[in-house]
Formats: structure tokens, sequence, C-alpha cells
């Protein structure tokens, strides 16, 4: 029979899988000893959870019996019993899965107290009052949690109480009140549930636990589960645990410490207190608390002590905690402890001030800095020059800026985001069932709770800019409007918010570009050193190029040249182009455009002397330069009818549209096909290049490394054929302007299957590869972005039958086997080509784990990935020489 | 130095890469010898050629000298000389590629003649106006074959001529005329070339040799190269051989000649003849040529030489031979010969036969068989209890009937049938240039010409039903418009041909399924017994089915449920089943359908009892059911103008069909993504599956050999949780109407690249794989098949970067390897796995080739592609063991 129960003696941080994180933790405290003070009990483990599940949801006789042993043990240790007359043992329930999940599991508190307990309480603790007012609150959070009972019932029964008393706070209610009301609450009970409420403090927990066990199946706890890739069959542990009261009083207190800054990473604990009140009055948001400072004025000893602990702790676990700690009378108990979530600029400070104190080495710090993260630290921020009067100020509770559209509620964001809006979720507080509205959200603002509200530590999990407790907002949900100091914004309208100071305001002040502090700029060193991966950045434009240098970009690794034909003044003429009735026509179209295209390269060169720069020739099929055949036709439809118009020139763009319109463009006449149908587009482009690279070598005396890339190769001999057109192109071109040639390498995209399986044969006439792999993935899987995404994949997410977008994390099974095939057939045929990838999968560190082990050379990213870049493919070859 | 120029002795059949198909030949019947007998002559190679058209257009010093050699060489053998003014040596120019390319290269004759020689001609001759003629001839043919002057200046000459003289035909012109004629044509020669017509019989013979080495890069030999595969390296080979005459007088003529019938392959050699005429006239198609049997009359003892001769020639070869022949003054010579192509029904008869009469074994007799040809057999012929009275007959030239719309030029037919219409190219006669019209069209009529035609002959070589020589046609090709005994037919007016019998007729006359003839039933049972590949059909419906297994499919390897949905008593339930607006709407709409479906697949399995069927679930993209976005915002649009009628249904449904649209369908919400995304539509399939299995086994006592597909498979859970969908709702739908259980095996399609590469893991859920390589193609070259053929496809064949469609004959490189990844890896999970493919490339002869050496354990293709499959399939398997 398995062991589903352990005391917390028995267990140790290395026990997570089995124990849950905050078990495992307890356990690992508890074994620490003097001073840390934990409260004793014991943890029913994840495995008993799965039982439970797949069991039909009855605890099994042989769990029941272990916990019976584990509660007689409980008993001995505090020597109290459960239901005593006289001074009860109570205890908290509360889950704990392997991963920390905020939030998502529920907690029972005060289990134990029934009719004839809560008067032993009330003895114990020689106050009616406290003994009633836990009984209350237990009655409610058993109802609420345990049986899903609609808490507005027992608030409206609160608020009934207060208004025959004529009272208006919860604490001015009088012992007699509170006996009426724990009456009035298991009516409510029994009338919800059709049952009796539990008078035996042993039906209570083996219902407690349940609960627990159950809740693993939430659609919350599913949906959180999804958006971080936690796997269904870990199940969470449940942790019983002797109550200790931090509202007992002027001496008494619960709070939550970190054992550095929170927000900023800094040397000093922090945290939230509130004196005479229990732990989830902290973490609710709904009072407001005082810092770690104030508890130091109130109880300075439990203050120094708790200094001393989170301290200790965090050397002892090597990584910053988090902790829950209860004062009760005097004494510290520590409820629990974990590695604490900080906001990405908070993590590399810790990081750098860890290495520095000799806690940990350069290789441990860096690998625990969540690389996907650090992209905020590189956005903007409010203009420091720019005056204005912010409408109201919040707790700045996650740093940075966002800007967007208001709107009220998760389901909301979710849809807005989805059409491509930015938008702020702006919401009283957040409960658990909001977690996927930050998903979707620029940032969150909310007008109750401080930095320990679950708006709070989501936000900051998430690398979500928030302001929290914002009190001057008034939000009414039902009108869908806000109202600050006199002005209402609706839903929709714009706000901005700045987490790093907690303004809000409705103007458009300008953004400033991040400035990177000494600390990421020390662990960007340190990736430097380790790394084998060279980064380089997707850059179109000379300033999206200077951003990439400035963030440490080791060249460009694709440069979209349709972008340039995008620009207000170029469109036209595109199009012009397009609509051209013959190859003349065509060719003088292209004419006109390509010396504004050679003055972008020559901004893009100028800006990456002495740096790689890689040139993609056109590639997306030219309807996408086109009006839309739907606006013609609609329009063409509209002057027939009233017959006022002719609509001759408008039949003619549709008849040419019509020709260039493709029933599945992704597969259709773009890359190199436009280069082998239309030659002179891509002569064009070349002479651009090639001009371009001319004058920069004239102007900075040195000549750009260009490397010319030929898109969407699927044969040999396009690839040959498209050589020779650059080569010539390029050796014409040069012999009118320049005495010396302009070297360069041609090489290809590889993002079709079949480019992989022919990788050999196309080595033969590229200098080097690169990886398209967002067209790769949705050839390979045959998912096409614009209808996967939003559509059957969410599907596909939610059942798990992907774990992760393939479109952010690459498919190592399909699409990066088709990788590695290309790799080996590439370099078997030149050992020294040139192998990178340009696919958004460039900034994601998983997928650059992955491309670090398959051996490539490179990685390209968009310049605010570069860094993330750095640090995953610092992390992989640190992962790498782990395992070696 | 190479050795440019082979002496006819010097050479062999074997050297046709060399000698060209024609040299080859010409040389092993002149080393055959008596009672053959070749004119002499010498042949200047292909390899001469490529250095001809590498080196810039200029016969090289070492060739002209090894010409000069080997013309001495022919002046001793004849004991004449060129250009002596006393019967001199006269020559024909003939290209001769390495694979016979009718029609496309050009042939000079005659050449010697000038103002001397024509004198000793027609002393040698006794002929003044033979040699006169002769040397008109021989201008006319040098200025417009060598010199590509416009025919039409010689044509117009004549018509002067004739005018002038009072006279209709060119032989009523005498002397005198000719001669005047001369002058006038190499006046025109003069005027167009700025050149003197050559003298000197050795400058005409290096223009003639570097024309014919010119027109291999000819445009319509480019196109006909396309066609048929042929590289663009192997060039042309030239034969220079001493004139003999046909047009000698009543003793002489000249004729194409067949070691059996051409048309039907019995057993009589047949062919061509005409009495006093050179070959030119009996190929042309301009006059009316008399059959073998004329011949036998006319000129017995000739006429039983070449019996005897073809029929030696058919042994030597081991194939029917195809011969040009010349009697000159009685005396028969044999010009070329070279293995004869067939109609696809004549070349089964002659299979059978040449193995019945012991000249081939039955291994050869398979192999020679074009089995991609085969087809034509099987399609349906008039219904001969029709009675109907043609408009007109005509030469029955290449057999089976053809439907189709009028039309009068080569690009028309190429642009109707692009567009999807059924077309039949009329012309008075065909040239080159028009073999692009044959490929678009369905059939071939013409009004002039007989069996030894071009049309006729291409016809033929293409599997083309073919009318030829129907006299009574007026075609008028400026107004477009034929007449045929007063009744006019415009372009675009249905027309149908019977190229079996040579009737044409306007009326709809009923067609009837062919007959297979006992030749094509050996070669089938033959084709079995050789085979390792089973041959499944594509069928959808109950008279497909029947039709798959009249022409002997083993089973069905597709069935493709979206038929079932697409009639007319069904779509609107399907639109309604999509315009649902929740899952109980959809239920609704679906148990509409069910039974409907149900008869279907009833029929299907009655059809095909004792055989396995392989049933696709819904496979594409549920907005392929509705009205086109455009028809609906067209109709929007103008009841908003009018402000007549309400749009709100409209708008409804255009709103379904905007969330239903998709960028890429074929990336999109198909195949198995419907499956998990409206899992009740797959339901009901399956129950309509198996009530069906259950009512076909309660009547027919057994039950179907059911095998259930799932459509576009990428990953590992999709199959898992499809397979389990399936068999947990067909054992809900057996439970409450059988007590046995039906049988059937759950397999997928493996038409998505990632599904090749995680075939092993696929295996773990599927009994079968079965490859859909027509989508497998479009994702592995990311070559949308909407929009590419007929648009860039069209580029890459002409530019060669594919050598044939990928959609016709399988990638082997990409798609190909892709595949046998999947076998190896499906094979290496489930040794005994069950392995198909279903693509239309199951019906093409290369690709099975493929199939069956990657191996599959069958194809499956449409029902009229079977007999082809089985032939191939066979062919691949002795062409294995040969390799063995």
């Amino acid at each position: 029979m398995p062991k589903y129960v352990y005391g917390f003696a028995e267990g140790s941080k290395e026990m997570r899988a089995l124990l849950g994180g905050k078990g495992a933790n307890i356990a690992e405290m508890a074994r620490l000893g003097p001073p840390i003070r934990v409260p004793a009990g014991f943890t029913v483990t994840t495995e008993a959870c799965i039982a439970y599940l797949e069991g039909g949801g009855t605890l099994s006789g042989p769990l029941e019996s272990q916990i019976d042993t584990a509660l007689a043990k409980l008993e001995e240790e505090t020597g109290k019993r459960l239901g005593d007359p006289s001074d009860p043992l109570l205890v908290s329930v509360r889950s704990g899965a392997r991963d920390s999940m905020p939030g998502m599991m529920d907690t029972v508190l005060n289990l134990g107290l029934g009719d004839e307990a809560v008067v032993g309480l009330a003895e114990g603790t020689r106050s009616d009052r406290f003994a009633w007012d836990s009984y209350r609150r237990f009655v409610q959070m058993f109802g609420n949690v345990v049986h899903g009972i609609d808490g507005m019932l027992f608030e409206q029964a609160i608020r009934e109480a207060k208004s025959a008393r004529g009272v208006s706070l919860d604490t001015e209610l009088e012992t007699d009140d509170l006996r009426l009301l724990v009456a009035r609450f298991k009516h409510i009970f029994e009338q919800q549930t059709g049952n009796e409420f539990p008078r035996e403090p042993r039906d209570q927990l083996t219902q407690a636990v349940a609960a627990v066990f159950g809740s693993w199946n939430g659609a919350r706890a599913i949906e959180y589960r999804r958006l971080n890739g936690i796997p269904d069959d870990w199940g969470t542990a449940v942790n019983v645990q002797q109550m200790v009261f931090g509202n007992r009083g002027e001496r008494s207190g619960s709070g939550v410490a970190f054992s550095r800054d929170e927000i900023s990473g800094g040397p000093t604990p922090s945290g939230d207190f509130l004196l005479d009140a229990q732990g989830e009055d902290v973490v609710s948001g709904t009072r407001d608390t005082a810092g770690l400072d104030q508890m130091a004025k109130l109880l300075p000893e439990a203050h120094a002590q708790l200094v001393e602990i989170v301290r200790a702790l965090e050397r002892h676990f090597r990584d910053m905690q988090d902790v829950e700690f209860t004062v009760e009378d005097g004494t510290l108990y520590m409820l629990q402890t974990r590695t604490a979530k900080r906001p990405p600029h908070a993590a590399v400070r810790v990081a750098v001030d860890m290495v520095e104190e000799g806690i940990l080495s350069r290789e441990e710090a860096l690998s625990a800095i969540d690389a996907a993260k650090l992209e905020v630290l590189l956005h903007p921020s409010f203009d420091p020059d720019f005056e204005f009067e912010p409408l109201a100020r919040g707790v700045p509770a996650s740093p940075g800026v966002a800007k967007g559209k208001v709107v009220f509620t998760a389901e909301r964001a979710v849809e807005w985001a989805a059409r491509g809006e930015d938008v702020i979720l702006v919401r009283p507080f957040t409960e658990a069932d909001d977690v996927a509205g930050f998903d979707a959200a620029r940032g969150i603002l909310t007008s109750e709770g401080g930095k320990a509200s679950h708006a709070a530590l989501v936000a900051r999990g998430m690398g979500r800019p928030c302001v929290c407790g914002a009190s001057a907002l008034e939000i009414d949900l039902e009108e869908r409007e806000m109202r600050i100091d006199g002005t209402a914004l609706a839903e929709g309208d714009p706000i901005a918010i700045d987490g790093t100071s907690g303004a809000i305001t409705v103007e458009d002040v300008p953004l400033v570009e991040a400035e990177m502090d000494r600390y990421f700029r020390t662990v960007l060193g340190w990736s430097d050193e380790f790394r084998r991966l060279q980064v380089r950045a997707n850059a179109d434009r000379p300033a999206d190029a200077e951003k990439a240098r400035r963030f440490g970009a080791q060249g460009i690794g694709l440069c979209r040249t349709e972008h340039m034909f995008l620009d207000e003044d170029r469109q036209p003429k595109m199009r012009e182009m397009i609509m051209a009735a013959g190859e003349a026509e065509r060719r003088a179209a292209l004419a006109e455009l390509e010396p504004l295209q050679q003055a972008d390269f020559e901004g893009l060169f100028a800006e990456m002397a002495g740096l790689p720069v890689t040139i993609r020739l056109l590639d997306p099929p030219l309807h996408e330069f086109l009006p839309r055949v739907e606006d013609l036709l609609a329009a063409i439809e509209r002057r027939l009818v009233t017959g006022r118009e002719s609509v001759g020139r408008l039949e003619g763009e549709l008849r040419r549209v019509r020709e260039l319109e493709e029933v599945n463009p992704m597969l259709g006449t773009r890359g190199c096909r436009l280069g082998l149908l239309f030659p002179e587009i891509y002569e064009t482009q070349v002479r651009a290049i090639v001009a371009a690279a001319v004058a920069v070598r004239d102007r900075q005396g040195a000549a750009p490394k260009l490397e010319i890339m030929i898109p969407l190769v699927a044969f040999e001999a396009e690839l040959a054929a498209m050589r020779e057109l650059v080569e010539r192109v390029a050796a014409e071109a040069v012999e009118g302007i320049a005495t010396r040639p302009i070297a360069f390498e041609v090489g290809t995209m590889i993002e079709l299957p079949r480019a992989c399986l022919v990788a050999e044969r196309l080595a033969e006439h590229a200098g080097f590869f690169s990886f398209g792999t967002n067209d790769l993935t949705q050839t390979a899987l045959g998912f096409s972005r614009d209808d996967s995404e939003g559509r059957f994949l969410t599907e596909y997410l939610r059942r798990k039958i992907v774990g992760r977008s393939p479109f952010e994390t690459i498919d190592t099974e399909g699409v990066g086997e088709l990788l590695k095939m290309a790799v080996e057939r590439g370099r078997r045929r030149r050992p020294d080509i040139g192998l990178g990838i340009c696919g958004e999968h460039g900034g994601d560190p998983d997928s650059v784990a992955f491309f670090h082990s398959a051996g490539l050379d490179y990685v390209s990213c968009s310049p605010f990935r570069v860094p993330i870049a750095r640090v995953a493919a610092a992390q992989a070859a640190i992962a790498e020489a782990r395992q070696a």
C-alpha cells in the first residue's frame, strides 16, 4: 500500500513531486529548526490526489486510515484534540501542487470548529468574540470553498446583520451577532447543499481534502496549467497544519515577505503586513496593508527574526524566497516559503547580487533567469521630460508602461486582443478567473489591493505592467465605465499606465527607449562569455538596425525587403509595377523604386558597419500590395447601381487582382517564384544593394558584410538560377560605378520541407542556409498561421494536442527534425556552410536551446528579443556543459 | 579530335545516342543487307550538334573536313559527284534525334542542284521537266527550311505562274514555267535573305546541316521536348543520304508502312502509298494516299518485297516497325525504320500477338506497352443502338470518342482547356506548331490527310481520338466557322467525333461503356501474375465502385465522404448544419443527413462485397459547402443601394462564411481538425458507416471489409483522439442494432510532412497508412495546386526547374523521400502495418514504379486508371526482377 501521508518531519525540499512545493518546503523549514518555527502538521501526497481523481471521487479506505494515524500523531504533538470542547485543535487545509499556482487552489482555515469546539476555543483564547468570529469564518469558508456556495449569500447575511445592529464594519458586530450569523450560515449551508453542516471535525477534514483534490480539475486550474505548461497528471498535495492566529490582538498579525525587494530586486527584504489579521486578509487585497518597515515599529522582535529567517532561507534554498508568516501573540510562525516570483529587472538584479554576495555561481545565477521575460526591460517608458498631470496614481505593482483601450472583463480582453487591439484590463480587483485576460492584456489596472494582491503577483509573473490599488478609480462594471476625479472613461477609451511609477493617464505621453542598467549589462556580459550561438536581429530599417546593435545583435540575420515597398511613398509605384501591362512598363516602375531602395540599404549598411547583413529578396505574393477584391467589388457594384461613374479603371484593377489572387497565397506565387517569373524585380533589388554597398564603402572605407538570401527555395534549379542572376547583375552593376568588386555570399532560406530533404544539393549553390521556421512550421504541420491561431489551434492547445503553439516554440519532433536533417545534409556537402534561423522562434528561449543543440551558428530575432536570445543561448550552453 | 561523321556502314542500332534514332536504324538496315536496299550516305553525330550549339553557331573546321572526307567517299560509292553538270549526286539532309520527334525537325531534299547540275539531272533522268521541278522544289524547301522564308511567298509565286498559264494544278506547269519559277524563287531568296542563292552544293550542305542543328533550339522543338521529357543536351544528328526519286513516273512512288496494322494492331502490314510522288507528299497529308493493297496492284513486286522486309525488320528489332520507302523506277529503297507508334488498343493487341507468334516473351511484351495510354481503352464509345445520321465521315485515324466545343486554333484549345472546357481541335491539317493544342484537346478533326498525316500520327501518339481527311468539311479559319453539308458550326459549338468509325456529328449521341477485348484482358491477366502491388480504386458512389470492380480494382482505397454531401438533396442540409447556431442545432441537421449517408455506404459495401473499402471521414473545410463571399457581398450591396429588400439573412450568412473563410484553406480547418472541433460530424459518419455495415451483413451474410481513415493527421494525439471517437461511437452504434460487433481497421492518411516524420508514433494508433500524395506534394513543395498549375508551374516546366508536374508524377527526391521515411518508421513500430497511396499519382506509371520500389502494399487510383496501374505495377516488378 502506498504511503499517502507524510508528517512534516518526514519530508524535505527534494520531495516536491510527491508532497507538492508547499509541503516539501514546509517540511524543509521544519527540518531546519530554530529559529524557524513551523506549526505542526502533515501532507497528503499528490499520488493520493491522482488516486482520488482516478478512483471516482471518494477518499480510499487506506488513505482515510493513514490520515487518522497522522491526525493522532498531530494531536499528540500539539497536546490538543480535534473537536475538543476545551481548547480544541484547529487546522488549516491548503493545497500545494508541485509548482506554485497562485490563487488557483483553495484553502480552508479554522477547520475543526463546531458547536462544542467553539466553546473550547473561547475558553482557550479567553475571547468569546474571537471564537465565534473564527467559527463564522470557518462555516463561510467551508461552505464557499468546499461546497461551492455563492459567497454573496454569506456576504448578504453579514450585511443584514450589520444593518440590524446599525453598524457598518464587520468588527463592530458583537458576539451575539456572530452567534446568530453562524446559525444563519448553517441554514444557508443546508439550503444550498441539502445536507446538515458537518458537525464532526473528521468529516469536515475528509470533505476539505476531497474538495482540494477536486479543485485540481476546476476550470481555472486547467486554464492556468495550460498557460504554464503544467501536466495534468501531477495532481496536488494537501497540507493539514495546526492553526496559528494572527488575529489575536495587538501582538499578533500576518504577512508575506520576500527575502529581497520584490519590485526592484534590491537587497532589503520587503513585504506586506497586517496587524491583528489572518493571512487571507493580506493576500485578498481587500485591506490596505503596511510594509515590513511598519512591522519593524509594531513588532520589532518578530520583525528582526523574520529578516534573519528569510535571509537564511534564501541561502539555504539558493534563491530569493517568498514566505508567509503569522505572529501569534508575539511568536513568529513560518507558514510557507517558496521561490519568489519577481519582475524581470528584479530577476536580473537578484542574479547579479547573489553572485556578488557569493551565494551563487554565475552559471547558476544565469540559469535561474526566465529569459522569456527580459523583453519588457527594453520596452520604452514615459518620456520623463514630458510634463503631464496623471489622472491618478496607484501602487506600482509590476514595472513597465502599457497603453491600450480600457476593457472591464477578461473575456473582452481576450476577444479584443484576438482581433489585434491593445487593451488594458481594468478591474476593482482580480481573481483566478481573470488570468486569461492578463495574458491578452498589455497591462492591468485595479482600484483595490497592494503589491501582494492577486493582480500584482500574476502581472509580475507574466511580465505585464500593473498598477494596483488606484483607489481614486470608481469602477462601474455594470455600466462598463470608470470614473476618476470627474473624468469618465468608457470601454474602448484609451488609457496608459506606468507600472514603475504607478501613474495613470489618458494623455498620449511620448515614450522613450529603455536604458539598460548595470545589472542587465552584467548578465548580458556573462551570457556572451558562455554562449556559443551568435545572435543577430531581424531588421528592415536603419532605426531597427540601430536598436538591434544597441541590444547586442551581431548582425542582421533577416532584412525583409518587402517592408521597403510598403512605405507610403513607395506603395503607389509598387502598384504601378504590379499593374504594368508588360515587362517594359514594369521595368519603368521598378526604375523609380530603385534609388529609394538603394537609400534604404545605405542606411542599413552604414548602421551595421563591420557586421554581417543578410538581405532577403522580395518574398510576399504581389497581390499583397494591391487593394482587396472585396473592396473593388463593392465599389464597382455601387457605381453600377447608381450608374453615375464609369467602372472601367476599377474593372481593370479587379482583373489584375483576380489574375494575381490566390486560393492559398502561402503556397503560391511568392519567394523565388517571383524572381523566376519577374526577374526584373530581383535584378532591381540586386542593383540597389550593390550600389548601396559601393556608396557605403566609399564613405566608410569598408564594404558591408553582405549576404543575399533567396526565399522559398524548393528545388536546386531555382537556387542555381537565382544565384546566377544575383552574380550576373551584381557584376554588371558594379562595373559602372566602382573599380573593385563588392564581395557577398549568396544563400537560401530553408523554409519548405523539400528544401530540408534536398539540402545537400542546395548546399552546392549556397554559402549559407537560414531556416525560416515560420513557414517551415506552416508547411510541415499544414497549419496556416493566419487560420490556425485563434481558430483550431486554440482548441488544440486546450486539448493538449500541442503543448505550446508551434509558432512560438519550435515543434522539435516535426519541424526540428527537418531542420536537423537539413543541417546534417547541408554540412555533408559543404562543411563550412553558414547556418542560422530567422523565424520568430529565434527569440524564444526553449527554441534557442534547441537551435543550440542542433548546432546552428546563429539565431536572428526581433531587436527587442536579442537580449533574450543572448541569455537563452548562454543557458543552453551551460545546460549542455552540465550534462557533459 | 572526336569522330563527328559516320558512314552508314560504320553504325548500328545500338548507337542511337550518337547517331540519332534515324541514323542508327539506317545504319542497322544497311548492315542487314539484301533484300534491304538503303541509299548510301553518312550521319553527322549529335555530339557535333552540341559542339555547334555551344560553339556559337558555325561548323568547326574539323567537322567541315570530316564532312569533306565522307562526301568524297559517298561520291566514290555512288559514282556521282555533287554539282556535276552531267548526272550529279543529289542528297537529302534530314535531322534525326535520339528519340523520334515527328514533324519537329526539318528536311531538305534534292540538295546539290544548281544552274549547272540541273542540266546534268535533266540529262541523267532524260526529263527536263523533272529536273526543273526538282530544282524548283529544292530552292523552295531550302529557302523555307534553311532560311525561314515564309512559305506563302513561294506559294503565291506558284499561283501567279499557274494563273499566267491559265492552269490550276502544279502538274500542269511546263518546263519553261518551272524555269521561270526557279528564277523567281531565287529572287525571293535574295530579297528575303540579302544574299545570293548558294550556287555551291558544298555551301548548300553546310547551311543545311547548320539549319538542322539550329532547329534543335527552335520553339516548337523545345515545346515537344518539354511535353515528352527529352533532355536539351541530347542534340540531333544529321543524315546526308543519296536522293532516290519516287516521282520518276508510273514505276515509282513513295510511302510509309507499318509492320502491322497501325490502327487495329492486326497482323497485316499497312501503310500509305502515292504513285509517282516524293515522300513529303505522303507525309504532308495534302494528297489523298492509297493503301498498301493499292500498291500491291500497282507495283506487285515492290509490294511483296516491302512486306517481306517490314516483317524481317520487326523480328530483327523485336518491335513493330514504321518505315519510309521509295520505289525508284521499280527498285525499292528503304529510307528509314523506327519503332511504330500505335494507339493503345493496337499496342495491346501487338503485345499479345507478338508473344503468341513467339517473337517476344510476356515480360518483354508487357514492358513495351505505354501504360499511361491505356486509360482511353476504357472510355465509352457511341451507343451502337442509337440511330443517328453522321454529318460527315472522315478517316478513322486514332480511336475513341471525343465530345467538346469546336476550336480552330491550338492557342484557343490551350486557353479554353485551361478554364476547364472540353474542346475539339478542328484544322484543315495540322503542323508541329499545333502540338500543344493536341495536348489540350479531347479530340482532333481535320479535313485533309490520311492515317499517316501529322494529325493522325500525333493523335495516336498521345492517345487522343482523331478523325482525319473529312473532306466534306469546309473550314473557314478567318471566319472561325466550319460548314458541313449546309450546317455551319461556329467556334464554341458542340461536336462529337468517333476516331474508331470516322463519324462526325453534332447530335448528343449517348455513350456506352467500353468492352475490354480479349487482348486487353490477356495483358491485364499477365500483369496480375507479375505484379506485387495491389491496385484499388478511389470511388465515392456505387456506380464508381461497380466500374472499379469491373476494371479489376481489388478494393476501394479512398471513398471521399464529402462527395456524399454535395448531392443536390444533401447540400441544403449540409448548409443548415454549418450555419447552425450551436451544437444542438448542428446535431439536428446531421441527424437528417445520417440516413442518406447510410444508404450511400450500403450501396458501396454491397458493390464491393469481399473486398476492402477504405472510408475517409469528412476532409474539406466547411466553407466549401457555403456560397462564396463575393456572391453574398454583391447581393447585399445591390439590396442596400436599391433599398428594397432587407439584408438581414444575407448578412447572417455572410458573417458565418466570413467566420469560416480562410486565408489558406489548404492549411486550415479541415481533415481531423473538423473532427476535433465538431466531433458530432464524425460521430454521425461513423454511425452511418456502422449501420450500413450491419445492414449489408444482414443482407449478404458477410460484413464489408471496413477501413476507416482519419484525414490530415499531423500529431499522434489527433489520431489517438479520433481513433477513440471512432471506436467508441462504433461500439455504441452497433449495440442497438446488432448482436455481433462490426470489425474494422482505423488508419490514417499520411499527407503532411510532419506525419511522415512522426510515423513511428502514428503507427502506434493506426492499422494502416494511406499516403495522400496530392496534399503531401502541396505541403512538402509549398505548391498550392490551385495556384501553381497554369501559373508558375507552367514557367517551371518551361525552364525545366521541374521535369514533370509533381502533381502528375511523384517528386521522388522530396515527396518520395518523405514517403520512404514514413514507410520505414511506420514499419519499425508495426511491421504488418498496411501501406497504400490514394493520391492521383496512383494512376501514373512512373509513380507506380516508385511506389513499388518503396515497398507499398497497394496503390489506389480513379477507376479508369486501374488497368494502367495494374500494367505499370507489373512493369515495375519485371524491371526489378531484371535488375536483380
